[in-house]
């Protein structure tokens, strides 16, 4: 642990890593994840009234959505939206929908400041287990961006599962493990639950050396990155999330948030955020959709109004099964190397987004939990769940990066998988019906919001 | 149909073949299946009689099965076996095993050869539906390797699925389907059945033209194919199927039988065969396991004693998932690329073995058919197709070309994956259980016979 790589930016990287965003973003089709897994253990957080934050994976934009987000990531600053204007107009669109829960989100910048620089320890009671990294190691590096991201992952996971725990009353196994070539993971999974079929919410923080064309597929197509005798040292971290409930009238929900670091033979450090968070419905219902939709919007409005339609765009590009003609789920919001305006807008953005998971998703789980559904929507969703399977083993690239590095731990990146799964030679729904219905959203995405 | 591309060996091109065929043989690490589907409809076949024959998806030797394989097919011709000696040793062999089926396999190269240059047309009653190819087309050549190959493929798959018909007593659904650009295929699928819950058999001819890295991929790492303008006439055709029963106690099988051809820019023509036969039970039970091997064994031994050892590890090999540590199943044979010792003795040696998949399979399956099992039995197949689903989605050459390639038909590459699975989060069987003598095999593979 204590060879973790401290690699914060300095000022003359950053400015280096500025100027080359423009070119850096025309070639940005996709960054391989890296394996991501873990959680933290037993502090009480007030996780309702913060929210969650976490991660999605691999990468592929759109181009449309490469141009616009272009523009977008050059305007960043000035377009910045106050956080109270955020949250009201939040509360304004979400009015049919569980107000008074969402109302409790209403956490200041100076809240969020303050728990930020609150004591360590104190912070790291609240985890599903203890930080991967050593607490006095945190302690003595309160400052780096990888401190906080650390802290920031290990908290999301620990809210969402509590979260979870407490609408399911079931409760999550939590298995800690490292990762012989440097760091390790917390994977959280709740099986066969009562409202879950398989829930898992991992936290991984990996370090140690790439080869210079891991670090390239690890970043965007054709980066070029130059190690020591071909050697670059990195840090990668990210929580990771896929949740099946039982109910066919409760959506599976996606998120994934992550932070790397790779240090350059000349000293220089890159560093980049990437992550998101999508819903797979079985069924559609306009209303969850907005509710979804609307609230990743609003936290995506407060950093820049170009993220909510560029990240929504890429992230129904990037979770398309190619040989279906079909999306995954519904979409929601996906990013990847997000290196600008600056370090701590970036984080900033990526604490937003990784705050409206729980917001995002359980009133949803709330609405539907008592549900009736029959045995032909129950063999619908496992039709679903297969194509599911089928996104994550064929094209997920986080999944393929995994499976592909020697050291992954296999069961936190299968851990997304459901619990079962049916695939129907030639299943098609039959035409006016609410599974045809729903088809039909896949193969033509619409706007939610 | 009238455009198929006609591709017999020449002389020239036979001793340039077998020339490089030293050179090839050290690059065997594998070669892309095609996607393949089809099958034949109404002619009474005494398959009982004959056996049957098939086609097993990608490539990949072992260098041990390289390295020996090379010798294998350097004796090639004079270590002939004679086809009486072949079956009398098979009988011996198989004497715990319904000897009384398979006795009635007992066809000589003599009723093989009138058989095959019967009339055409009369042979085509007895497939699933008419053949890919026009029969006036196969009509007027005949002794084209490719008119018999594509008859051979129709044969397999309506002996096969009568056979399974019989067991079942279910009834396949036959969907013909034409490619776009150039070909066709006929599937078959009997899906939810008495016996088996999924059982797909599909024939598929393909043709047109690859670009040469498209063929570079096809046939073996290395191999460079100059095409005319870039591009190379193809011809691509096999059979295929996955057969997943109900019953835990009753082993899933795979075959696969291939053929290709691709025309190089000075008129050379390259052909070879693939295939291979392998076993994927839930339990073991060594009894079903040396009936399976011995019965493929006699096969290859008619036509080389080295088939069998290089073509068993070489499948052992092939069907590994990496990530596991564990190989799908207890085997069988799978081979790519063979174009030795002529035309003529390959066809023969593919012939041989897609008549053993009767034999291989059917004597289990009769077996096993009142087995009672228990709901943890039904838990652990369910976890088994589960991994079943991870090889075929993230290794499997065939499916990964398959999915890639525009125009393919996707339900007949995926048809292969199982009507439902099971993840589990961190299944492991207790030691000493019979889930856990499975997994031990599985993770070191064995010599059956």
């Amino acid at each position: 642990m204590a060879t973790f790589v401290f690699c914060s930016l300095n000022r003359t990287a950053r400015t280096a890593a500025r100027r080359s965003l423009s070119s850096h973003l025309t070639r940005l089709a996709g960054a391989a994840e890296p394996p991501c897994s873990a959680h933290s253990p037993t502090l009480t957080l007030r996780w309702f009234s913060r929210g969650t934050r976490f991660m999605s994976q691999g990468t592929a934009g759109s181009s449309a959505a490469r141009r616009t987000r272009r523009g977008a990531l050059a305007l960043g600053g000035a377009a910045a939206v106050t956080a109270a204007a955020a949250v009201a107009g939040f509360l304004a669109n979400a009015n049919h929908f569980q107000r008074a829960e969402m109302a409790t989100r209403v956490s200041t910048a100076v809240e969020e400041k303050e728990q930020e620089e609150g004591d360590i320890l104190e912070r790291c009671r609240g985890f599903m287990s203890p930080p991967v990294t050593d607490i006095s190691v945190l302690q003595g590096s309160k400052a780096e961006m990888r401190t906080r991201m650390e802290l920031l992952i290990m908290e999301t996971q620990a809210e969402f599962c509590r979260a979870l725990q407490e609408v399911d009353g079931g409760t999550f196994k939590v298995d800690r493990w490292d990762r012989k070539e440097g760091g390790g993971g917390i994977s959280c999974v709740m099986q066969d639950g009562k409202v879950f079929e398989k829930a898992g919410v991992n936290v991984s923080v990996v370090f140690g050396n790439l080869t210079e064309e891991a670090a390239r597929q690890m970043r965007s197509r054709g980066k070029v990155l130059k190690g020591k005798d071909g050697k670059l040292p990195f840090c990668a971290m990210g929580v990771s999330s896929v949740i099946h409930p039982k109910n066919p009238h409760i959506p599976t929900v996606h998120f994934n948030y992550r932070y790397f670091e790779i240090e350059e033979e000349d000293g220089t450090k890159q560093w980049w955020f990437g992550g998101g968070t999508d819903l797979t419905p079985v069924y559609i219902n306009k209303e969850d959709a907005f509710h979804f939709h609307n609230t990743l919007k609003e936290a995506c409005d407060k950093h820049h109004p170009q993220y909510y339609p560029d990240f929504k765009k890429w992230c129904d590009r990037y979770f398309y099964i190619r040989h279906r003609g079909e999306t995954r789920g519904i979409g929601g919001i996906f990013f990847d190397d997000l290196d600008a305006p600056s370090q701590e807008e970036a984080f900033n953005f990526v604490k937003s987004c990784a705050r409206t998971v729980v917001p995002c998703y359980l009133p949803i789980v709330s609405k539907h939990l008592n549900d009736s559904f029959t045995d032909e929507e129950k063999d619908w969703q496992q039709v679903r769940r297969g194509r599911y399977v089928e996104f994550n083993l064929v094209y997920d690239r986080g999944v393929k990066f995994g499976l592909a590095t020697p050291g992954s731990r296999i069961e936190s990146i299968l851990m997304s998988l459901p619990l079962t799964a049916r695939w129907e030679y030639m299943h098609e729904p039959a035409k006016g019906t609410l599974e045809a219905e729903m088809l039909e959203v896949l193969r033509n995405p619409k706007e939610w919001v």
